[in-house]
């Protein structure tokens, strides 16, 4: 590449031409180019902040030889933008490190920048700071998020009770056909759920339904049924059935729906969403289907390219 | 390396018996293992939140073969603590994501974080996030940094004035010897220096100085003259002669010094830092020697190992 320092200047000219410059310049008080960026914060218990990081790998997560650094660029973004969704927070600003492999073009460097701001205007979240290296090794694109909970509690994955239904917001599996690269994160759903007071854990589907099921009824000490009939099966997983695996498998174990599992009282049922199942006081996870219950395995196959 | 789930729940068992757990806990409300953490921030214009992030490459920041992975995880720590040290505020948390080469042992993730780990907890600084993902590269350890400005104002880059003195808090050259990996990041000193009031700008010297001045002099529109006599040379630079460049040449342009480099007006002056030179309001930058002024270049031989 050019140079990393003609990049920085790049990004920087960037900012500027934001569309959303009025409200950052009051909320970033120092902005990307020193050694940290300032950002004011409300602060409280109104105000309080959500932090996660999710990296993209080449050859795990995209595959740089095929798709654009554009589309790496908004994957990146948008898997973290998910994991705001997951806790009903909203984006409030990310940090990106790009590990560039050495052959890499200003442009590609450029589009990749341009990917993930795209995905980030999308909810108003500046990019306020980065680290761009060069080296001899594939690409890594790395995203730290902020979030903010505005007066919103945020919804754990602890929170599951005996008793609540279990609710998916889209159609699963085969999303390895296009879909890992192109979904949008649910961040207005997500917040809207966490507003409703009545969602008691919430995870966004990464690792796929069979396992991050998995993760609410760890963390929240309870089990679960999932009802084989009410899954909902997308297109891309009936397609991919020709594989030998049924589309009810791939809606269980492919990962990548970023669609948002949730669990919720009784009295906070909603009709927009597929119920799918309910918790149990008993731990263990099963699939009720025609013929009975079976053990739901984390089976998850590796979702590498 | 065994699975990513339980080096997770590896982990989150560590925290738990981490000597500053219980001031932890009233401040990270949520801890790894959730979609983000949450973290209670007091806000306002006394707890300003800067955030950065910087990762370290194998084969250009480390080595791999040659380097532990104790080590490895103790400078891309010190790294981030370093950004804290040059902008006066104090480390609050970090979260970290690593890419493992598909043969690392779990032994060998564990040292990692253990290196991570050892380094924020000198400052009381958690890790309250992560993303382990293995892949056919090589290793890069990414850490995001989230500092609390505590009540007293940041310093940036970009404050330096005319006639201001420049200083710089250690010697400098030949970090590739070592130092580079076990440096200690000016934490304590940085903030001391922001609450004088009297101090510009600042920045930890990564780059080199010829390179990390010349952000200084950018970002506040001025000019310097280093001073080549009053230039503190590191043992390891005059060792490093031997390669044909002077210890003044590499502690001009060597980087990972992670030593401070700050502008001070003349009532701020200090006696226990290094006066190198003056900022002048003419832009350029120039290294003053007993022969003359000659321009001082941002040569920076690059760093990679």
């Amino acid at each position: 590449m050019a140079g990393e320092f003609d990049f920085i200047e790049w990004i920087r000219a960037q900012q500027m031409s934001s569309a959303n410059a009025a409200a950052v310049v009051e909320f970033v008080q120092v902005p990307p180019g020193d050694d940290l960026a300032v950002l004011k914060w409300l602060g409280g218990a109104d105000d309080l902040l959500l932090v996660g990081v999710d990296q993209v790998l080449d050859g795990v997560h995209f595959d740089a030889s095929h798709h654009s650094p554009r589309a790496i660029g908004r994957k990146a973004m948008n898997r973290n933008l998910s994991d705001c969704a997951a806790m009903g927070c909203f984006p409030a600003a990310a940090v990106v490190a790009v590990a560039l492999p050495k052959g890499a073009s200003m442009d590609y460097a450029k589009e990749l920048y341009l990917g993930l701001r795209e995905a980030g205007d999308d909810f108003n979240c500046p990019i306020v700071g980065g680290d761009t290296g060069t080296w001899s090794g594939k690409l890594v694109v790395t995203v730290t998020i902020l979030g903010r909970s505005g007066g919103v509690k945020p919804v754990t994955r602890s929170g599951a009770k005996p008793g609540e239904a279990i609710y998916v917001t889209g159609a699963l599996g085969g999303s390895i056909r296009g879909r890992h690269m192109t979904f949008e994160p649910r961040v207005l759903l997500g917040r809207a759920l966490a507003k409703l007071g009545t969602v008691s854990a919430m995870i966004d589907l990464s690792d796929g339904l069979s396992r991050d099921i998995r993760h609410i009824c760890q963390q929240s000490g309870v089990g679960a049924v999932i009802e084989a009939a009410e899954v909902p099966t997308h297109d891309d997983a009936v397609e991919m059935r020709r594989d030998g695996h049924s589309p009810l498998e791939h809606a269980l174990h492919d990962g990548e729906d970023y669609e948002l599992l949730f669990t919720t009282a009784p009295a906070g049922e909603v009709s927009w969403a597929k119920r799918i199942g309910i918790i149990t006081a008993e731990p263990g996870i099963w699939l009720q289907t025609a013929e009975g219950r079976e053990a739901l395995e984390p089976k998850g196959w590796e979702h590498s390219l």
